[in-house]
């Protein structure tokens, strides 16, 4: 970031402008770990706070496999048609793991890419999951202060990298396919409570009774969780996002989904919800990080750690303990 | 506490020495919220931490209705039988709103109430689910330095009780009977991964053919988890607690996952995690404590909730700032 660094004020001039590039730099800025840029990233998101939340934020999740990229760049392309400026993120705390095959290969969404009301950005690669996920949701801050009006934040349903999708989005989208096995697999890992909304991709290639099968098995699933008064009823919709097919149902659905939300407050009260636990959340990861990386209380740490360990304090007590060396105001 | 309070060296002496009394006095020691009784609390925890660790640690769960408690005071009685002392406690976040039906009855363990190697302590009402893990975890302390050498915690299924039984335990039964539908359920709230043995009961009231589908349906949801290292595969047997059948398998069972994960040094492991883990959250819990209640923070946190909802500051930045105001060393 060193060479040719942008001001803030130049940051926040270009991304009011919906200048591509410097959007693209402002969110490599967010995600830079050195403590210059996070103070100039801090001034920057702060400065163009006034010009966000006006966007509506999907969450797409599903195995790999199922056909994300594709559906992203298909149903993008529908989304392009009905007037909407389109930003994709990833968030994707294993892209050190598997090379950053999320989004890594931007070519994967040829309808979207170079289209004028399109911004792709991929995932950052090699950052813990507290770490992306907050870059992530400063990258939605100032894509919607550069006039992107829905964003699509894509993730692979890995740890807990879901929830942290569904904490900084409006609606939950989970794409599936036949015979994946995703109902039983979604509620095992905890997200069938979270998803708004069930798509089955690729439903040009399976019989009509099968694609019946899947969508009710996914209805039973569903069925176990207590009803939504808030939100709407989960829908289970289908689609091929190769052949561009049931994007106008799944447009429908989002856009009422939309409308209920907003006009029964609960749009608000959730996006209010969100800001606040992540300002928590955020405190409490910066405390850990505090107390990992600071070289007097690791060491007295490591020391409580011991004496726990050989049963020679208790580590309720121990934590006591550390807790008054913290010394806290 | 304040009449008669005994001293620490009192209360230790009395606790090793076996006297019931001094030990569900030293419980109510460790369940107090007063500065004086914590302080006297953790010169207590700590002097008895060497007489600690000798016993197996077993936590059941499931739900109401499944008859938990005739199962614990038929399977204490088996255990007595086999010279075991048994130390039975409770964990219940929602005593307060159930009326500490928990256990809060003794007398419905009509084989153990009054048995001289046998201990029995109801839920402690009326605090939040922190507060009674970790009073928990030292009232198993306490138990095993009063010589109890196989401590149970029962929990009612509610919100994270189980994750905090599983933290302090050694293994985690999981209780069910026919057309519970907990196979599912147990997934559904995510326990089924944390199970070390499934125990239909009220066999007796079932036929066998049934029992049969039960145990398979449990089998198939177990399928869904990787399969486990370092522990046995999980079981699934049945019991009749009413009538006492069913015990010489599960206590072998558990007789023999002990051995093994005993050899292996996954138990020791386990419980040095368990310690470790224990500190760390308790850190972070009183961090948070300290946040929530101390006054000029709380103006603070309040004003940064303000800005950070009428999108004046980013909820990265206000944790920042708070963080800052913590002046940490």
């Amino acid at each position: 970031m060193a060479k040719n660094r942008l001001t803030t004020e130049e940051f926040k001039n270009g991304i009011l402008a919906g200048e591509k590039s410097v959007l693209g730099r402002a969110i490599t800025l967010v995600e830079s770990k050195s403590v210059d840029d996070r103070k100039l990233a801090n001034a920057l998101v702060n400065s163009i706070l006034p010009y966000t939340g006006k966007s509506f934020r999907l969450g797409i999740t599903g195995a790999p496999g199922v056909g994300k990229s594709t559906f992203i760049d298909g149903f993008g392309e529908f989304l392009l048609n009905i007037d909407k400026k389109v930003a994709v993120l990833a968030i994707d705390p294993s892209s050190k793991i598997s090379g950053g095959s999320i989004l890594g290969d931007k070519t994967r969404m040829e309808k979207l890419v170079g289209k004028p009301n399109v911004f792709i950005r991929p995932s950052p690669a090699g950052i813990e999951l507290g770490g992306v996920a907050q870059s992530t949701l400063e990258s939605i801050l100032l894509c919607e202060a550069a006039g992107y009006d829905f964003v699509v934040v894509e993730t692979v349903g890995v740890g807990q990298s879901e929830t942290a999708v569904k904490e900084m989005t409006d609606m939950l989208l989970f794409l599936s396919i036949a015979g994946a096995g995703d109902d039983l697999q979604g509620i095992k890992r905890g997200i069938m409570e979270m998803i708004d909304l069930v798509v089955i991709n690729k439903s040009d290639q399976i019989e009509k009774e099968i694609l019946g099968e899947v969508k009710s098995n996914f209805a039973h699933a569903l069925h176990l969780f207590p009803p939504r008064a808030a939100k709407p009823d989960v829908e289970i919709l289908s689609c091929s996002a190769l052949n561009a097919t049931g994007f106008d149902e799944i447009g429908q659905f989002i856009s009422s989904y939309h409308q209920k939300v907003s006009r029964n407050g609960f749009f608000e009260e959730n996006r209010k919800a969100q800001k606040i636990s992540w300002m928590n959340r955020s405190l409490i990861h910066l405390v850990e990080n505090h107390i990992q990386n600071n070289d007097k209380l690791k060491v007295n740490v490591q020391k409580f750690e011991s004496l726990v360990s050989d049963n020679k304090l208790s580590p309720l007590d121990a934590a006591r303990q550390i807790f008054e060396l913290l010394n806290l105001v």
